[in-house]
């Protein structure tokens, strides 16, 4: 039997039923990725299997050098050819790791090759079928969406980006020259980036430009990020994306978050300290939170990265290189009053966390009930396994301690986080996994033998679930 | 076949036999929970399902708002029925929550309704048939406790309490009218709550109400402290029991404590420090520790919740609604240093620790065995699954834990920690779990395919461990 | 069937075959241990099995003392036989604690007995068994060692020791009389000592004896340890191993750390601060990491024991007599910087890390590759659960992590961390382990059914990649 077969991953008959009946043929709404949307805007095509797979995937590049391949062959000056036989050569390395079976994945749809493991015995061949493949219009970035039935999409934007290119995606929609709906998501990291003068004041200028604002004081800010609020409404947005290391500790007034910012604004070469960058940043989030609220959107917060340890590759090659890891630290108390102060005034919106180091798990599987309010079912929910979570122990860990603590049922569901157009299928492995999940449950007396019952379940966490929360 | 069938959860004939041999029919020794005694001294009947099964019951509640239930049906003015229906069609939506096995395990005992699944299409007849069970005398408080073949069960009390209710049972049990026992457990929590006024002082004067002392001291504080001691011991207490966030960092002296102390009796409305609180409550948590070994009793520390999370929720419902979760922040050193001092002057007495967020699981499991002495059997002992912990992932990975860094044969077993009557399936659950995990291990090889042996461990376990341990 | 047979643990055809074939046969590297080379030099022989089983076993005493048994029959004047049959009767309590498959492990090799389990019952006929088989020449030390086939170990050694006795069996190596080659570890633990004058005083006192310098400032003793890295390098030393509590937070200049070290050199009655200690800690550890690059080692970190809980059994019994347990808190930060601040000058070799609590996996997993380097293949490693997690699930667990975060492929696998000449069956069981995970992976369709793939992947971590990483 191929390693990829139709009923990969499924151990017992309800979890072929319920995977194969109720999930497979349900379209993907994709509400966090960090697709390029001028790819998108562009149909772009690719020339060879590296350019759509290798390049820009740190992931891959993480496990090549953990295999002993050098710089050269993952983000330096070798041929494509060579990069893709460095990573062929990997692969039977990566074995129990998540990059083997989306690896396989990937080959199989949308390539459809699933007679052959991927290996220096079968680079070749690959290599051809691939490419030809991709020669094809239905291989071009919006030909592939099409093809993995992907509804609608949500990428990850700047305050300050254009979204010149959602913009003409719209308007492929709205002829009907393509069926993704290409949405973006307000990602304000920057905003908060206070004690990096480097990063801050850049964005804050680029801020000014495309609002006409002077900023110059923290009031300033909020009429600043909120014209941008209501710029990405308009243009389809209904999801922001905090990302922080760790949930800041505060409730802080305005006044003192006022007083960092004019101290910078003063002198750009102002050191601030840790207390008044805590300060600055609890009430910057704090106010974001407040503007989620009023614009109904649902925020996401993804927390517990420890970004660019190795600062000599950091100097070389930048960020997302494949130089980040897990970072621990207490989260409960700082996270549970910063929720809470939104509540307090009414102005917690619809909330998904995400945490990146599993120790978390209980912490935020309980945090949820804290602040679910009767009105939307589900209204804060726990998401699913994030970033070197995405594998199958840490879905299925997320989706146990939710169970366990919380409604499966109401649960969200997958999103891919990916920058590639080949991702789709980790909603596939997802939708395998939780079938197989919910199988192995009925056979174990734990669940109600009940096809129907479940289905309707996996359909929900599958499809309908996300489609009635975000309602795009 | 029915869902909660006879050999619910148990995957092998082994842990059939080892079930249904060993374990179903022993008694039930309730050594943790919070029924109400007064309920048990007037023999309560209850009128109908709601108000035996939702009334207090926050874990229903927290699932309901999950699910996108308003208050009213929770916590507010909504009818009997009403609040029964929203929790009926909640239901379905708890699959794989620990919710759904405990509602079915308790349709199916005591009111003997197993061939259907509670969902809106099943809510009548559950409803008719359970309303007029619980019409008869075998399911008043008393009845469905001797039913369930309970023999004892620890109450959780504040040290002011009168015990009066206590009293009442006991002499229910002299005169052969009641068989289980009822006794108390001593939950001096109040006693460090210097920090928190309102709470202090109104427990503080009802302390000196019952003892007739005048608190001017930290000595005085003990003395009276003291005399509860003595006053629970006579009403059969052989149980303390302590709730803390984390363990308090110290060693301080009893002068330390006692200007803290006397600086709050001087001025109410003094102002504690971190440092002052941390002090006293390390002091009074270590005069507790051996005030328990002095009196013989075993002692329980539960810890690690973050309570009340919701301001608007506490300042409109109070505590315990529903609104609690798992915090975090290091332990280990804390833990150790304060059995430390106890074991030092040879005051530490039988110890069962429960923590709430399972990050804290090798901590626990490896603390035991420092202190370990060759004197009782399991001396030091890591309390069964918790709170949000309490279900079959929990209980399993509390048991494996155990078994991996301790001694799991020495283990004293299941409580309830329940505010209900109808909790008692638990204990069946805990069992089923047990012997299902034994049978296991047999089948992969891991244990010794020896019935007898093995039967005689679940027994252990499911009842002798206790009985020998807390000599009610 | 025997508990202990030639399948134990494997539950899949695949795992049999990949057991039997690939990894049975193979020799035994032991990277890691604490066996005392004296008696190896001197091929001890022992007079009983108490003498070679219990003596100096303090994960036995821990678990006798947990089930009730005095200190007298642990470490005190009872007989060897009183010992050992309060060993025997603990037996039975350790039903799943790995001391249990142990015991029956180490029975069935070398002592070839598998068709009892001890017990009371048995304990007569296994201890004549055993004493016999122990009078024989195959039996001594280095028998024992040769019997299981044994190729390497590494001890774990002061670097004040004189490494007279692995003189000594590097000569009875290079005649042909013994055949395992027993090599040191390099483990300057108490350099770091300086908050521990009754420790560091004596030993820096060893260092200027054994180096004949005088120790009068930082650089100095820099100078006297890397005689003894020359030393150590010289008698076959390739590894160093480094026992942290927690990695200390620094980057501290050697300047500050000579200041610390002057004013205890000038003042042995000094009083050390924290920041004190933490600077110098952090400055020795970083100037060994470099000299563990400099010489090309691999180095070793075990990091999160919290020891010696016990002070009363501490003042009774001394260190490393089962008083010890996990500690936790934050490593993520400090672990990073510090490596990063041997990468960012090129000086990070190859290195091991080993976490007691199992919360660190996931940092630990995803630390590995932050520094992975195209260099050597695996070069930072993930080890093999520790001490308390040195048991099936543990290993699985960490295999598991790695797999998903790394590549378990590359693993360079287990080592025995022991003190006695019977542990060797841990490699056995780590093997058996590791082919009944690949099995069941296979079963469920994880991995291809591919024998000669997984077959290479077993031997691998089985024995070939310790082989080529540590090239003794």
């Amino acid at each position: 039997m191929n390693f990829i077969h139709p009923d990969f991953l499924l151990e017992t008959p309800l979890a072929k039923t319920l995977f194969h009946q109720y999930a497979e043929d349900l379209p993907i709404i994709d509400y966090h990725c960090h697709l390029p949307p001028q790819q998108v805007a562009e149909d772009t095509r690719f020339e060879n299997l590296t350019q759509i797979w290798l390049y820009g995937d740190h992931y891959k590049w993480r496990a090549m050098r953990s295999n002993g391949v050098a710089e050269r062959f993952c983000t330096g000056d070798a041929s494509d050819r060579e990069k893709y036989d460095a990573w062929a050569a990997t692969v039977p390395y990566t074995l129990r790791n998540p990059l083997y079976h989306w690896t396989h994945l990937e080959l199989n749809r949308p390539f459809g090759i699933n007679d052959r493991l991927l290996s220096p015995q079968t680079a070749d061949s690959i290599w051809d079928a691939c490419n030809e493949k991709l020669a094809q219009p239905e291989f071009s970035a919006r030909g592939i969406m099409e093809q993995m039935r992907v509804e609608s999409v949500c990428t990850t934007d700047d305050p300050v980006d254009s979204l010149e290119f959602h913009a003409a995606i719209a308007q492929a929609n709205a002829t009907g020259a393509f069926r993704t709906r290409v949405l973006p998501t307000f990602r304000p990291d920057k905003a908060m980036a206070i004690d990096c003068p480097t990063v801050f004041f850049p964005w804050l200028s680029a801020l000014e430009k495309v609002t006409g604002d002077t900023v110059r004081d923290f009031d300033g800010l909020l009429v600043a990020l909120e014209k941008r609020y209501a710029y990405f409404h308009a243009h389809g947005c209904r999801l922001s994306d905090h990302g922080l290391g760790l949930f800041p500790m505060g409730e802080v007034s305005r006044e003192s978050a006022d007083a960092v910012l004019k101290k910078v604004l003063a002198d750009r070469s102002a050191t601030v300290s840790v207390a008044e960058r805590d300060a600055f940043q609890w009430r910057v989030l704090f106010e974001l939170g407040r503007l989620n609220a009023k614009f109904g959107w649902t925020q996401q917060f993804h927390f517990g990265a420890m970004r660019n340890n190795n600062t000599r590759k950091y100097e070389q090659l930048g960020p997302d290189t494949g130089f980040d890891s897990i970072g621990d630290g207490d989260v409960a108390q700082a996270m549970s009053r910063y929720f809470d102060a939104l509540e307090k005034e009414g102005n917690l919106t619809r909330t998904i966390l995400y945490n990146l180091n599993p120790i978390y798990n209980h912490v935020v599987g309980t945090m949820l009930g804290n602040f679910q309010d009767g009105t939307t079912p589900g209204k804060i929910q726990f998401g699913s396994g994030w970033w070197f979570l995405d594998q199958k122990d840490g879905m299925e860990t997320q989706m146990n301690v939710l169970s366990n603590l919380g409604l499966l049922r109401r649960f969200v569901g997958m999103l891919t986080d990916s920058r590639s157009f080949l991702s789709y299928t980790r909603h596939e492995y997802f939708r395998r996994i939780l079938c197989n999940l919910l199988g192995n449950d009925v056979k174990k007396g734990l669940l109600p033998n009940d096809e129907k019952l479940l289905g309707e379940m996996v359909a929900d966490i599958s499809y309908h679930n996300a489609a009635r929360y975000f309602q795009f």
